[in-house]
């Protein structure tokens, strides 16, 4: 047996009314669909966060996810449908909100505009794609319709950028990015696990620079592996790298917000240079 | 293939416990059944601000839709289903809530108290009967059962009356009555869309009076098509109309609360007279 | 038709993006489970007030009920399965958090540690067994698996204890732990109701002792039953006694928190003592 699988992602806030109606049209449409929450309390708008907390859907079976965080419904920005090499669809506006997840599953496939008012909720209102046009395409999509039935096919090179890109490994050194403080204060950063470890092993320590600030980082599995108020960096379980205190605060160390940039170096490389 | 369908909209709070304690009494009789949350967050014992987010419910599948917000509860008030024109079932204490809703499904076809205690929970808890009494009616109304089984008919009109009544259009006039206010500061009235049409076509301006103040609003489809700072009437996404400024409050030009009465007057209308 | 029912429980914070995750590990595992949430903001890492919410499991469908309050994930501590009486599986850590619910549901009928990685997503993260451990243990004895499939017995004398046990009835007294306070100012003890029947009938006084403190407390069914500003002490809706003033607050008659030991007194014995 074989379910399609849905999940929700948007910036409504955990409770809102719209999360109910966009399920109930999921399951008018396709009504045998395992429809779960991701994530409903992205700040309103915010495409950066919205992005990071969307590249979790790794973590979700194989299925449609949709993610609205939409500050340009109703303008003439795309809605679009994103195929993934896993074989998965990302379904939102074309603002940049879904490309470090689809980059997170394999790269894209194809992408297409949806476009076609026959698989959407009528009529559509101006403010509330979610309901009339991404829960529709999800559902559809979960009955077997192909992509292409939704609108014509968009050159992902034409997308709208994303908020972010993955960090960069050039010779020892990774060119990273802030992508989310969360409220301990733990700093997360666009770095694939595996890319960190072409910097160093764990149980090696890593350099940070951010601007003119330098700070020593044990590279270790958990918190706990160093003492307490020590600096740690580590995978976090979402698949990137995560710099925190252990029973304190990293912002404490640095401050530091989504979008600033940031430089990592081995130690040893440092030594050498 | 046709699962019956069950939306919960109560005052509990997103989070409580209550919440998946209905869902499992609901799927102990029907587990087939499609169940998903449209509000929780209404404010505790609030019928005025329960009836109107229950309103959304017009958005949701017909089927069963419960809604919990019960300051009388324990008391003499009756529980009660009421089937809608539209084929849907609203279930919930008699204290007005359900009503605005019944109206926008289309009326009521008839209403029926639930006393049957063969379809409750045993022993019915003296505070918390969206367990004990409305999730196992929704679920046994799913399962086929018909109305008349679970109690008595009650006649319509000796039902509590609702929190408010739809908005009155008279001679080029609408009477209106505030119907919720958002964190915005938008305020949204119980006139239907379609009500609005009588006095207006998006594009004119309708004059709104409230006491002894009067302000000119632009009939508009979205907040961007007036100025930044501008206030702006429009239809909303649940079939209301909402009044907002765009980028601001309106709460802040004029204040009203819930409750409020307001007249709104087509400019035309007002310069003949 | 009998679908197997796995609840959640966690100190995630409601909207946490973990709670989509573990759904979406169970259904992929078991993909007919109907999954429901119990409660979600369990203030983190509190152990005693986790027990206390999972507690509710009772009024939920036999099924196997996940409880993430966890503070020592990634140490040594064990991750258990326990069945219960009733029938259940209570799976999480092995801090204590469980056994309340164990006890509400029966006692306990055996308990495996949860060590076969067979059975949980791998690689297991050090800091969420909620998805790599628990949920695929849910959704695999949803599908059939036997408990003992999944690690080693543990004799529950050695499991770590529990926050709190059952009060003690001891010739008229009940020796008995707070177990909640509520934003109300309502406290809740660890006394299952047909315990307190021991002591008195509804209509009755009960002394309550807490150090050098005493308070007559009625005994009645609701609130409403005594004089606005009252105290009175009932029957919750969740199988224990709670402590309440009618549109008041108990607290501020009493301070007591979790965790505070209080005795209880029949009127009556307390005379002819």
């Amino acid at each position: 047996m074989n379910r399609p699988f849905i999940s929700l992602s948007t910036d409504f806030g955990s409770g809102n009314k719209g999360i109910g109606v966009m399920k109930s049209v999921i399951l008018g449409i396709c009504p045998e669909a395992l429809v779960i929450d991701l994530a409903h309390d992205i700040e309103p708008f915010d495409i950066l966060g919205g992005a990071r907390l969307f590249e979790a859907v790794e973590s979700l079976m194989v299925g449609c996810h949709i993610c609205v965080v939409d500050p340009g419904v109703g303008t003439d920005r795309h809605a679009i449908a994103i195929e993934t090499k896993r074989g998965d669809y990302l379904i939102g506006p074309d603002n940049g909100v879904l490309l470090p997840a689809a980059s997170f599953l394999g790269g894209i496939v194809r992408v297409h505009a949806l476009t076609n008012d026959r698989y959407m909720r009528l009529p559509v209102s101006a403010i509330f794609h979610g309901r009339d046009v991404f829960a529709p395409a999800a559902a559809h999509l979960s009955n077997g319709l192909s992509i292409a039935d939704f609108g014509p096919l968009i050159d992902s090179s034409e997308l709208h950028p994303a908020p972010y890109n993955e960090a960069v490994y050039d010779r020892g050194v990774i060119r990273a990015t802030v992508i989310h403080a969360n409220h301990y204060g733990n700093v997360f950063l666009n770095i694939r696990n595996q890319e960190l470890h072409r910097l160093a092993k764990t149980g090696q320590t890593i350099q940070l620079n951010a601007g003119d600030r330098t700070v020593d980082l044990p590279y270790r599995r958990t918190f706990g592996e160093v003492e307490v108020g020590q600096p740690v960096i580590m995978d976090d379980d979402f698949g990137r790298i995560e710099i925190a205190v252990n029973q304190g605060s990293f912002l404490q160390i640095l401050s530091l917000k989504p979008g600033d940039a940031v430089e990592l170096r081995s130690n040893k490389l440092t030594v050498n240079s």
